[in-house]
């Protein structure tokens, strides 16, 4: 962090907080602002937040006060509301983050659509002159099974190697940068003899694990449609430490919609009609191994039906 | 339908067909502009479709020709991408529908936001004396169980005094709608000494079982979703009609993926993590009843689970 | 307002506000909670909002700190970001109104889907007997100029008669309405010897000048883009009130980007080529008129540049 | 492109058209599939469309068949719906391309949120040794105007030496991730001492420059919105040539709409409320120069206006 991002940040830190009428999560106000820390040089930070568990009762009731007649009723409703599907009361809570996040990153997160964005201009700014590097015990081989997967990780001697060739190439590539924008610090040029080149173009010869930034912001039911997807164990590691971090927020922020959530998303899974018609006649007494055999399931989704049935999540 | 309407329906009907180089799908041609009847005066009507079942294939590999390597191959591939809910393929496919509804059906419709719609303006023309009675046999009493749904059949009695009601107060609604208007057919007032009352207040007057008319044009991911929610048991009969008819046409258009989101998504459930719980003790030998009994389930939650678990859909 | 609401509402406006670090707007937060009438029994509450002023600036600039380095440095960026129509800052401030409104308007309104939405379920729930109707001095003739518009006002006896009939048509709808519920209030049948019809098929006799209710959450930008449209002098005058209530409620909230908007939006106008190169010449040196008579544009057009260029607005 | 890119490419290209009643535009069949070249190593391909100019005054009609009453009276409508931003029937066109794009391009273009996309996967797959390097007459400095523009171009010198060392970093970053991948292009490892990094690891080498493909399926509106954004003079050069070539595709696609749009967007301006008083006092005869000098308006707002009043776009 640059020595006046620190100060900005210290003087917000620093403030009195105000008055005001609105839902307020005493909770969630302790860990306003303070960046928490994700991969190397990343973070989530939670600059504001709209509603709490009441404003989703109160939407889904169109009512003209609070939804608190009794905590446990809110309870209730809301995880009615998740089990059934009732998504837009969930919208009516939002949530605003800063993040600093690779660039590979940010393009799979950019693909969820409903949200608002405002990203670091590398066309009007220059970039910092931070990576990503993998922490060893997450350098993995390609996965054999799974085409968009990692497999076994490498060895120390492997990841250390893996390592020197990936830190070279980025530092590399932040040289030749430095060199074409050619700016002392003040906008101007350290060589006198040598362009200045536009930073839109420059820009160009950075890797996808510099870092980016970005103001995000979402409703609950879009956050959480976010998490479902990215928090699951088939993304990708880089982006599910951002789910994961951004979830730890969610629960303190809306702890009934979270624990909701948890059950009905989260630790369950969805059972196809064929799926369904094998637990059915297993309950009734026929055996899995020859109802899987005897199904229309591929090889491939009968090992998915086990995983689903047989293990805890 | 109007003589213009008619004759210029007829004229599309008759026209000779143009050669496309783009996907084409026969037998959904042969069900394009003719209005198909839903409830006692509505339509959908085929208007345009973009895209079939290879068209989702060739997006999701970012293939430089169509997606037919093999019939089967593409089968089964569309089946994994709905299984995985890998959903942007399937939005490259577009559809376009004429739709003639009453206005509480378009009411809950409209509630799709990824959509793109243009409907009849009532400000700008004079709405058709055309409203939506119930036929008997989907006169019902309120739920007593599902407060938002119908409960047991009205008698022949009650319903044709029901009936009779809607229509008078329907009749009723549209007289003073014309009499405000008080428009010949040709834009002169029919009665000279009275007011043309402005037709964006004259509307005002008519009841929501009066139709309306829209485009509607939706990629098929969204309108998978709008079918699961709208042809699921539970949406009102009067919006289930409609995505009957739709559902037809999608059968007809992509039937790959048709079969895929019948297999995957109407036929399926989704099961929570302490439903799974359940079903997987209940699997390794316990007891159905005593496993339910001790869960944290409601009663009403495990009269769903009995119901996803032991009815065929 | 039903006696449990008007309750709920005294509660919250008695209660007493909580501290907070986020931003809080002190002349939005005395606004907070009370309804703002508009037409005969709607009303526009502001119910939450997130972000100010500065919240645009901190967002444009991805900072660390509030955007306020100092209030004109503010101003200014948020103008130059209005101007050059940078419009992502704008989506990161929200707000969240409770707004009762007639069917008729909340059906133009519906068609800005970039919100959010819970709408009161008269599948669910029982409407209350409240239409509007409008004031004489708003009811008018059909426009003989804009086929969508409003034209000469009713004289006193025309209204008194228009507003019989209305009255009429809407006591009528209910009073069938509520017959088809044969609801005493606590549920029970009133007469027991009538069915008591389902609630979604009994709502479709009410007319689309019955009040609705809705939350209706939206982010700055949308919701500057709907008030561009719904404050303008062709919008229909019952959902212009609405945008009214609202603006006065935003030049409260993000006094700068209110001004701004003013500026740039609503007192602005967009030429076309053909009308900028009329404009040049006329700069010139060369007569309007002439300039007018010799160009492209149609008589409409021509006319509707006249009052661009020549009516303060 | 691949041979059996190639091969996919021709089969379809020599695939004879088949029949269809949909709209049908001729001018854009013979475009259909081959790729048009933009930058050294993109293209655009035009993979499928839906409807036309009539389709969008038949949607605006909401009319039973095509549009075209005739064709003169098509023009002036869709003119209308432009100039007065009707902007769903617009909406009722669709647009599917296919597109290799700098990564860095990709970044700006995904912003635009309301659009179908389905992006090659560097999880899954190899990514290609393509990247992009500017031609010389696009290698410029940094503006000093215009902090997000380009200023004068590099000498001829200066730009062989820029782009030596963009070529130089590029390579290096592709043969390190080719080293990471370990694929002997049959899936089996080049070096059998060596591990095979994951996909999902390795391409964070890779530099902005390099090429990505995607499906992208848009609609009329809000592609023109794309487009004056994009096609500005204020847009970096390197999407304003793919905004170029989808340009011409649409002027063939829809001939009367995109005629409206370079009439009522592309070559008018939007004029503020202070621009239009200066424009309406220098019209009745006030001096421009005196009017802007004694004006609210900045330094920088006087010459923005001084452009747009005085110079022909």
């Amino acid at each position: 962090m640059h020595t006046d991002e620190r100060r900005a940040l210290d003087e917000l830190l620093a403030a009195p907080p105000t008055p005001t009428r609105r839902p307020t999560v005493p909770a969630l106000e302790e860990r306003l602002f303070q960046p928490l820390p994700v991969l190397d040089h990343g973070f989530v930070r939670l600059v504001d937040y709209m509603g709490d568990d009441g404003a989703i009762v109160q939407a889904a009731r169109v009512s003209y006060g609070r939804g608190t007649r009794s905590m446990s009723n809110d309870r209730g409703l809301i995880r009615y509301l998740m089990r059934h599907r009732h998504t837009t009361p969930f919208e009516m809570c939002e949530i605003k983050l800063h993040v600093k996040l690779p660039i590979f990153v940010a393009r799979q997160w950019i693909r969820h659509r409903t949200a608002n964005v405002n990203e670091y201009s590398a066309r009007y700014s220059i970039m910092d002159r931070e990576f990503y590097l993998p922490a060893p015990e997450h350098l993995a081989e390609q996965s054999t099974s799974n085409r968009q997967g990692r497999g076994d990780l490498l060895t120390a001697e492997q990841s250390g190697a893996v390592l020197d060739v990936l830190r070279r190439d980025a530092m590399q590539a932040y040289a030749t940068y430095d060199t074409l924008l050619n700016d002392d610090g003040t906008g101007a040029p350290r060589d006198p003899d040598s362009p200045q080149v536009a930073r839109e173009l420059a820009r160009m010869n950075l890797s996808l694990n510099y870092y980016t930034q970005w103001y995000w912001k979402v409703d609950l039911h879009n956050l959480l449609h976010f998490l479902s997807l990215r928090a699951d164990p088939h993304a990708q590691y880089e982006i599910r430490v951002y789910a994961d971090a951004i979830g730890d927020l969610v629960s303190s922020w809306v702890p009934a919609a979270w624990e909701a959530f948890q059950d009905y998303r989260m630790h369950g899974a969805f059972l196809s009609g064929e799926e369904l018609r094998i637990v059915r006649e297993a309950l009734q007494g026929g055996d899995l191994d020859t109802l899987l055999a005897s199904s229309g399931l591929s090889g491939r989704e009968r090992r998915e039906l086990r995983t689903k049935l047989l293990e805890a999540r």
